[in-house]
């Protein structure tokens, strides 16, 4: 069972997988990128999963048959457990928890070798209403405290398989940079009874200098205090506190017209970058909240990340959030 | 003029270069491992940087000859600047400062291709004596609020030339992650009237799974909620808030030999990973405080790092601490 450990210093959890130790020489032999022989998640290769939790199929269409078009199966090897009870105990000066959680996989297309920006927006859209569905599914657990769902693009980007999918942790734990976010919002609303996140987009729709791309229901912008080369937000206009309670019609296309535009453009001006992104959303018990919008942070993998930038949360960014804008901004696709 | 620009949501300053943008075309075309023809760090090219502002010479040599065994020279692509005012100023919801700052490079050897860990201990002694050095010498200038200083071993881990060195930054604020282990440990305080690392270094000492090694004066330990495989951290056993104000014959040939130690067994266990290293002291102004404990953090660069553990600061290890101490501990160096 792998363990939930709390930093005593500060309030960091980390998952420890206690069962699937590396051993130090495969460290050192591991390759730069893994190529597996047979992909675990092309059609054809359902067993090669665990069984489905959510699937795109057209009407008619037998559950296990590969004629889908979007599937969400467990992790195979998850960092987390869905078995068991949340048991909590100290030792000594120390924290721990079972490390009781879920971890999933959504396979965005059938296609093996066809990308997240590749695909047309209605498909995009598909892959926001999976991780709805399995947001809304997964919160019905009350030993889960946060749902976060990423994508990790290239082996570089941490990507251990080639074939387009995100990923999908529930903790039994509000992770620590979401509490911050939650806290610095509550800290201005309590001060000027704004969302901060309202204000920026107010303030950046003024300057006009950081405005990647907007359409009428999302706005992606360079933020002021990019860490990253080309780090891009996209925000819904509208304040919204949870991810999973945004409209799936209307409002997640919108949403996937303007996270297409961006991975579009990063495809041209970047040369298909390695990426991730992150849904940032407060977690599904503070709906209708006014001090905290969700948003999606995306980072281009360009730089080396020095050590000293994990270390002390500090950041060195060569590229002002304002050049950036121009380029992709002035970048047809 | 580089820019120091802080996120409105959480109080986190990134520094922008508003110089040195990157062109998008210079991140595509990056090739891995940068090569010099001449290295500007070696013995004769002391013309290739800035005039040094530290240097151990044999007695009776001239200042600038090359029979340096050790040198500290201003960074000659500096992420922050020496000259100039600080000013701080609002832009709407946005905060910013001058890049005033100052960012230097501790040459630790003349021998190209030496690394930390083949020297004697004297000599990595030496280059902690050097730490110290510049770190008192810039505190004196009151614009600077904290000193950082650290090392990126190998181009995995930031590194930009081969030649053995470490950095050392002088900030006008304080980084976040400083004041919240600051913060974290003065909770501690109030709560306990005793320091949080000063309890670790106990508790470690008693269930005795987690030393990799020690001696008199430091121990190496893998920290409990190890956020990477082979994580280490070494910390005085006496209490002590702040790295500058060590003692510099006894305690760093003390913690020179800790550091050699870790470096060594790293070389075998690991086949000689990139790493990185910091050194988390509390700010000069608070020499003193019973509630910091300075340590240095190193971290192999094992592992890539997923992009939702930059965006989330939460991690997941597939190393449990206690395995890879008993690695640590069994190897003979």
């Amino acid at each position: 069972m792998p363990e939930l450990r709390k930093d005593p210093i500060i309030d960091r959890w980390v998952i420890i997988s206690t069962e699937r130790g590396k051993r130090p020489v495969f460290f050192a032999e591991e390759a730069p990128t893994t190529k597996v022989a047979v992909c675990p998640l092309c059609p054809g290769n359902e067993n090669m999963t665990p069984p489905e939790v959510y699937v795109v199929r057209p009407p008619g269409s037998t559950p296990g048959s590969p004629d889908w078009s979007l599937r969400v199966v467990p992790n195979k090897f998850p960092a987390l457990r869905i078995e068991g009870t949340l048991n909590r105990e100290g030792i000594g000066i120390y924290d721990k928890m079972n490390g009781i959680g879920a971890h999933e996989v959504i396979v965005e297309t059938p296609n093996h070798g066809e990308t997240l920006s590749d695909m047309p927006v209605d498909r995009v859209q598909g892959v926001f209403v999976a991780y709805r569905e399995r947001t809304r599914d997964l919160m019905r657990d009350t030993r889960f405290k946060y749902i976060m769902v990423f994508k990790n693009s290239g082996s570089v980007a941490g990507a251990s398989l080639d074939h387009a999918h995100s990923q999908l942790i529930a903790l039994p734990i509000v992770p620590r940079r979401v509490s911050e976010e939650v806290g610095g919002g509550l800290a201005y609303y309590k001060y000027k009874e704004r969302c901060i996140f309202c204000d920026i987009i107010a303030q950046e729709k003024e300057e006009n200098t950081r405005i990647v791309y907007e359409n009428e229901r999302y706005i992606a912008i360079s933020p002021y205090a990019s860490r990253f080369p080309f780090e891009t937000w996209i925000l819904p206009k509208r304040h919204s506190a949870v991810f999973s309670e945004e409209d799936p019609v209307d409002n997640y296309y919108s949403l996937a017209e303007v996270l297409s535009t961006i991975l579009r453009k990063y495809v041209k001006v970047l040369n298909n970058p390695p990426y991730n992104y992150i849904i940032h959303t407060a977690p599904a018990a503070s709906i209708g909240i006014g001090h905290y919008h969700w948003h999606i942070e995306i980072i281009p993998r360009l730089t080396k990340m020095a050590g000293f930038e994990w270390g002390t949360g500090f950041y060195i960014n060569p590229t002002p959030p304002e050049e950036a804008t121009t380029y992709l901004r002035e970048t047809e696709i």
